[in-house]
Order: C-alpha cells, then structure tokens, then sequence
C-alpha cells in the first residue's frame, strides 16, 4: 500500500541526515566552528549582490501584482525566453521559450522529466556513484530505478555493464554531471559513447530512449573549463537544472526542464509538463523569484571557494596515501576508505569531529564524500586532524 | 498508459483557457477595459505593504544564506511556529509546529493530503458545484474523484446522494469551503451533519474517512462574518491553505497542510508529508516568501472590494429575476443560465463582451460563473451591458 510506503520510509533514517544531526548536537558542545561538518551539500557562498539589488528594485517599482501574481502553468514567458537565449548563447542549440518550462529545482524538474517518458513499471536506469535522492524521484513515479555499478578508477561509466542492463524496459537514462558524489565531469568520450549506445538501443528495441540530465552543478567546474553540454551528443534529451548552487539560492528551489530543440515533439514534451504539474501538485516556483534568476540570467555566486577548497583537500589526501580521483567540479570529493567497512571509517572519524559521509548508498561502499561547501579556513584547521585521525587508525 | 494520459489532457481544451483568450484578443481589438471579463479567478487587490516592506527589510538586513538557504523539508521551523500559533489564537485548537507542513500553495497542499490518506483505486468524495482542478488532484494521484451531485437551492450539501455515495471505498471527503464556484460559505449545520455521516461510516467500514477542507478563501467572509473552522467539527481532518487570496500573492504558490491535532497520527502525517514530497518534485515553497508570510501572518490585503463588487452584481442579478444564491464569501457568484444550455448561453453573452463561464464542468449544468475579482467601476460598467444582454435574449 502507497500510504504504508511513506510510513516506511520515515524508518530508512538517512545517514547524511543522522551524521547531520550528530555534526549540530555535538557544535552544540564544542562550537560548531570545531566540527567539521562535510556532510551536507549545501552552498555557502553569498548569493550574488546583482540577485538582491534585483529583488529590491522591483519591490521597490513594480506593481505587486505583477510581481506576485499567478504567472501561467508553464512559467513566466519572459523568464521562458530569457532561459532559452541564455542556453542558445552558451550551447549553441537553438533554445526557445517553447522549450522551457520553469519547475521548482532540480527535483521538480527531474519529477517531470520521468513521468514524461515514463509509466510505471518502466526502468530508468543511473550510474554509480549516484545522488541516493533519485531513488524517491524515480521510485515514488511507479517507474524503478535501476543502478548500474561504477567504474571505480574514473568515475566515468561503466559501459560493460550499463550494455547488459539496457534492455528494453529501459526508456530513460539519469545522468548527473558535474557529479554529485565523486565532483567528476563526464567527458566528452563518454558522453558520445553513451549517445551512442542509446542510439543503438533505441533503435533495436523501436523506442526511444530519453536521456535525462540533471545538471545543478554545471556552473561549478575547475580550472576554468567548462563541462561538456550532454544535450550536443544526443537529441531526444531532457535537461534539468537548479540555480541552487550557480546563485546560492537552493532554499527558493527554481530551476526548469529544457527539452532539446532536436528532440521529437519537444514543444509537446513542455505542455505535458503543465499537465504534469496538475498532478502532482507542483505549481509554478515563485514569480517573483523566476523574474529575479531572469535579471541575474547569466551571472553566478564567486563559486571560486570551492576550487580552492578542493585543492586543499584533494592535496592532503594524495599525500596521505588516501585513494582518491581528482574532482573536475561540484564541491564534492569521493574518496576511498582506507579500510573496507567505510560506515566503520566514518564512525570513528567522529571521534575527530570529522564528520565523513559513509558512501554505501551512493552506489559505492567503501568510498566516502565530502562536501566542502565550508570556509576555507575551516577546511584549513580541520586538514591536520584528518592527518592525525588516518595516521592513528590507518 | 499514463504518458498518453497527459498527451490526452492537453487536447480537452478547458473552457475558461478559452474565454479568458477570447477576452485577451478582444480587448486588443477593442481596449481590454470594454471586455467585462468574469472568467478568472485572479486577485486583483493590491499586496499588503507590510509584506512588501518585511520582504525589502530581510533583503537589506538578513544574510542572503539565511533567507534563501535551504529550509527544512518540512518548512522552516520558525514559519511552522507562527502559522501553528495563529491557527490556535484564530480558532482556538492546540495546533504546534508538528502539525504544519509548508506547501506549494493549496494544489500543493492537497496532493500531499490525498497521497496521505489515499491508495491508488481509493475514493475521494466531493460536493458539486466543485472546483474542476479537482480532478487532475486527485485523479493524477491514482485515487477516483466522485462527484456528489449539488443541493441546486443553497449549495449547501446535497445528503442523500452524500450518504448513498460514501461506500467502503472512500478514504476522504475534500470540501471547499468558501465555495468556489458558488460563493457559498457551509452553515455550521451542514459542518456537524457532514461530521456525524463521517464519523457513522467510519464506524461502520472500520476504517476512518479523512476530510481534506481546502480554505483558500477562508479570509474573504462578507457581512462582518467569519466561516466556520470546519476542523473543528471532525478530528481526523486535513486543512489546505493558500496565502494566495487574503494576501494576493497567488504568483507565490505558498500555503500549508494543518494536521488537526486531535488527528490520530497527527505528527507522523506531517513527517509523511516530507516523503511524498520528494517523490513529487513538490520541494519547499521559497524559503524568503516562507519569511515573508510569517511576518504578515495574521494581515490581509484589503478584500473589502469583492464584497462590494458582489453586492452590486447580486442586486443586478435579482431585479433582472435570475435565479441566483448569494455568495457569502469568496469572489465568485454562480447563478443559473435563463436559458438550460449554459454554454450557449456564455456563448450569446460574448457579442456584449461579456465572459460569464458556463459551468458544466463545475458539476451544475445550466448554471455560470462570474469571478468579480476586478475594480469596481468596470463591474458598475458592466451592469448596464448584462441588462441589454438579458433583455434582448430572454
């Protein structure tokens, strides 16, 4: 029974949560400067002072009920528009506001974007190492998740066994990159092998399959590169986007669903997501907050804290001998326990006031993530006790 | 096949999209200002200036982290606080944070509060006139709405069709009082004799029947009244609330579930509502708008218009000797067609540039809908207009 279900999963307690909680109890204690807390993915740079100047003006000028007043089932047009030129301008493609509707977040997005191609029964198929959340967007659809194990020494895609499991009850594929948990970009290589693939696979089994990308963290890539727009290498995709982390605003969750100009009944794709919407109870994401990412369209937060966080952390790991891949991007770093049980890593880490996320449910076990999404200086101070918690335990 | 299902939706046209585009080409033709345009339901008052003023104060002072930071998936604690303390002061039940969950307006309210009680195949109740949106709520969630037919003289309920209908199979009852589309507001008679069939079928299928009361319109009472908290007469009941009308911020999608804390399981609901939220891509309300509401929390925008709008076009309708209710609240009015076809009706009544909506799809055939949420001196101009019309066709 569906209502058991969400009974049910009020026991499954989530470790970032507990470790969350842990991490709030114990700064209770010793100040929470003196945890170091890496367990939630949650920005914190300031939010771009072009975003508030933007909200304030038009609180200041505009007619209220313009500003918080209904904005149509598929988005503000003018939001709409000013989206698909930005994406047009940065990709290439020839985005327009038909191809865009306004969601709230990624997850809205991502809710739409599976019951678009989905019915229940269907697979949707991700890759390891994986956001666990995709499980209830996925599940909670009737469609089922299928995890395809990871490709350990990159972090790209397993192709191996992602050919095994694509078999025609697949009709959508999940990537996440930049990715969250390993902060891998995928490349261009794999990118095109997947294309590829799903090509293949579409036309063997006589129906397409949907390539959905879940991109919140494309802002957020090192070295002044920049990620490879997976929507290039593969018409029938649905991409799904968050300003959480490109603006620091993820408590005003607004992002929107891009279908691909090249994908077969795009403009269609975007009125079934107002049907969606009626469904499910999503609504519009706040007018207000829509025009206000439309003013800021292509600017970010100063996200270059998190580059310089990653150095500090990927450096010390290297020198502690810590298995670990480079991140390309995200604020996250997925590296290797240095014993088999990382739920048991984690554990005595906390002895260090380290707080280390177990990765067992990201599709990995025996990784762990952490978010440095923290001051620098924290991370600073907290670098010579993890040196001291992995040479005393390891 | 679900996906075919939102495919189907978008062809069923709804007919107020269609009056309400009528309206908009007409006014280019001839100055919006001479479409009399009854057709939506959209507030036309002004937002409150101290919600206006709380939102530029937070921008200029708060840390942008703090007012658009993540909020906890069930709202921020805060907020939750506030709205529980007004509840209790306005209507005197001990509710507490623990029984408030934060939404996505009242839609967002309500698939969250039919996915709480209801299985896909469970029946939900409700009362004709009815709010259509009611159909892809509750329908698109797996349940079957089933339609109660309308007590035609008071839009009260309609009970002997209410009793035959409530089988086994209904896990809820979902009410909208204030009504839309009638106006109507539900006698505290009809309140206890609506609780005592409930809690008698309860009884008697051994399983409860949860009443969902959807109060957007809660705050627009005429004649100095209040309606009566229907949570008050039934505990195992669900409220929806939406900010959007006492407000008029409907752009905002913010309001609340309110768990009645006499509920059995009143906290666990609230924490089931988190699950169900993240399998719906509902995500939190804008964590600012969140802020904002709280500090307005016991304000409303000026809504004495509607009453006088109501008035006028009540007094109209009576000496033209349409049979008409009158609305007790709300900005709706709902009286019968002078001829049995409505839509032909509506249909005749556009060559006078007047959008009355033909309200078949209410579940009242021969009756309409005139949504007086516009300024006063266009009701005034639309009066002598709704006469010519009557006189020459009827």
């Amino acid at each position: 029974m569906l209502v058991q279900k969400y009974k049910d999963m009020l026991s499954g307690k989530s470790v970032i949560r507990e470790l969350s909680e842990f991490a709030t109890a114990r700064g209770k204690e010793i100040g929470y400067e003196n945890v170091f807390d890496y367990s939630l993915g949650n920005p914190s740079v300031p939010v771009p002072q072009e975003f508030t100047d933007a909200m304030i003006r038009m609180l200041q000028n505009e007619e209220t009920n313009y500003l918080h007043g209904y904005s149509p089932s598929l988005g503000i047009t003018s939001v709409r528009e000013k989206v698909a030129a930005s994406l047009e301008r940065r990709f290439g493609l020839p985005y327009r506001k038909e191809h865009i509707f306004m969601t709230s977040g990624a997850a809205g997005a991502i809710a739409h974007a599976v019951r678009l191609v989905t019915v229940p029964g269907d697979e949707v198929l991700t890759f390891a190492p994986f956001f666990p959340e995709y499980h209830p967007y996925v599940d909670l659809s009737g469609a089922v998740l299928k995890v395809v194990p990871p490709q350990l020494d990159t972090f790209q895609i397993n192709f191996e066994k992602a050919e095994e499991m694509m078999t025609e009850k697949v009709m959508a594929v999940l990537v996440n990159t930049p990715n969250n948990p390993t902060g891998v970009v995928y490349s261009e290589e794999t990118i095109k092998k997947l294309a590829a693939l799903m090509t293949e696979k579409s036309k063997q089994y006589g129906h397409p399959i949907y390539l959905i990308t879940d991109e919140p963290y494309r802002e957020i890539v090192f070295g002044g590169k920049t990620a490879p727009c997976v929507s290039k290498y593969y018409d029938n995709s649905i991409m799904c986007y968050s300003f959480s982390k490109s603006l620091s605003v993820p408590g005003e969750r607004i992002g929107y669903v891009a279908v691909n100009p090249a994908c077969e009944d795009a403009e269609t794709f975007i009125y079934m997501c107002g049907q969606i919407s009626r469904g499910i109870g999503h609504n519009c994401p706040s007018s207000i907050i829509q025009l206000a990412v439309a003013e800021t369209i292509d600017l970010t937060a100063d996200l270059s804290v998190y580059e310089t966080n990653m150095n500090l952390i990927y450096n010390e790991l290297v020198d502690l001998g810590i298995t670990v891949v480079k991140p390309d991007g995200t604020f996250y770093i997925f590296p290797k326990a240095p014993e088999e049980d990382a739920k048991a890593f984690s554990k005595k880490a906390l002895k260090y006031d380290l707080i280390l996320v177990p990765a067992d449910t990201f599709g990995a076990p025996g990784y762990f993530r952490m978010a440095y999404c923290i001051d620098t200086e924290k991370v600073e101070r907290s670098l010579p006790v993890l040196r001291k918690f992995i040479k005393e335990n390891y």
